[in-house]
């Protein structure tokens, strides 16, 4: 088997440590033991130490994201069958997986955004990739574009709030309610987009 | 003017610094800086220390928070306008105070889910409260007890979420956009409770 790359190695062990216990209380130290690489090998590859590493993790699992919410979206013909159906996906996982945190790049932002601008601009950057995907997926369905950007945002918001919700209580009763909603509201706009559309 | 206690000046403290820079990344030496409380204080008033404060202040910052939203939704004779009418006020306060943490009880939840399971808990305890405040309130607004769950749930979800991404992309619109959609959803679902209500 070919061997994985030191670099990747730091970067997927950055990944889960952040999803199991954020930015602040990882250290570089953990990271490097975890990816079984030597301490000097992270500043060989990442220059600016722990907030590279970081942010390399915030943008890898951030595109997997993106691509996953695509792929469960993307089969079905009706935009709010799609979105309630990936919400069902969504809550059968969490709890499959004994409520592992599905999204670092949400807390880890939410975490950092107001004491580490660089990584707040990368989680920015991935947001902004999930949103213009989605926009460009809803377009395809004929919604609009201030329609289609309306109802990617809402639904990535309620997802990764109901994420949130759903690990802190240990149910997957707010993935299931914000999946309902959404698609309760995405049914209402394609019905009738001149009525339901973008904020004014 | 009286003097505050010391046990509240710590209390204000630890939710300031966990607004801003979360649970991991505070120190309870910072905590008794900012509260100008010297630093055996902290354990006359809270025997489990940082934890014990961090715990008193979700609580504290939740009920405030349970009580702003309810004061939010509650003038408002339909449902929809008033989700819709919070969700602009909160993206009218959050833009004025320059993207604030609005949630502090979300972004710690977030953070600690999977690390410190007493916090997790007071946190799950705080969103149960608010879900029944706000099942309660859609009640008197003639939902039946399994729509006004949902209602609430997706409503509380989606704004979190909203707020995120809203202070990591520096914008307003994931909030308006988030508060569209459920307001578009409420109005769906009072028009017609019995198509569009509880999941299956």
């Amino acid at each position: 088997m070919a061997r994985v790359k030191t670099d990747e190695r730091i970067v997927v062990a950055m990944t889960e440590l952040l999803r199991r216990q954020g930015y602040a209380a990882t250290g570089i130290k953990q990271v490097v033991d975890a990816a079984g690489a030597p301490i000097g090998s992270i500043y060989h590859h990442f220059s600016g130490g722990k907030r590279d590493v970081a942010a390399a993790a915030l943008r890898q699992s951030g595109a997997a994201y993106g691509e996953l919410v695509g792929m469960l979206l993307a089969p079905y013909d009706d935009i709010a069958d799609g979105i309630e159906a990936a919400f069902v996906a969504a809550a059968d996982t969490i709890a499959e997986s004994g409520w592992l945190n599905m999204c670092p790049v949400a807390t880890v932002a939410g975490e950092v955004a107001d004491t580490e601008p660089a990584l707040r601009a990368v989680a920015a950057e991935v947001m902004d990739a999930w949103v213009d995907q989605g926009t460009a997926l809803y377009r395809t369905h004929g919604l609009p574009e201030p329609e289609a950007r309306t109802l990617i945002l809402a639904v990535i918001a309620s997802l990764e709030g109901a994420f949130i919700l759903a690990r802190t209580q240990r149910s997957t009763a707010p993935i299931l309610a914000a999946g309902h909603a959404m698609g309760g509201y995405a049914r209402a706009l394609t019905a009738d987009p001149e009525n339901s559309g973008a904020p004014a």
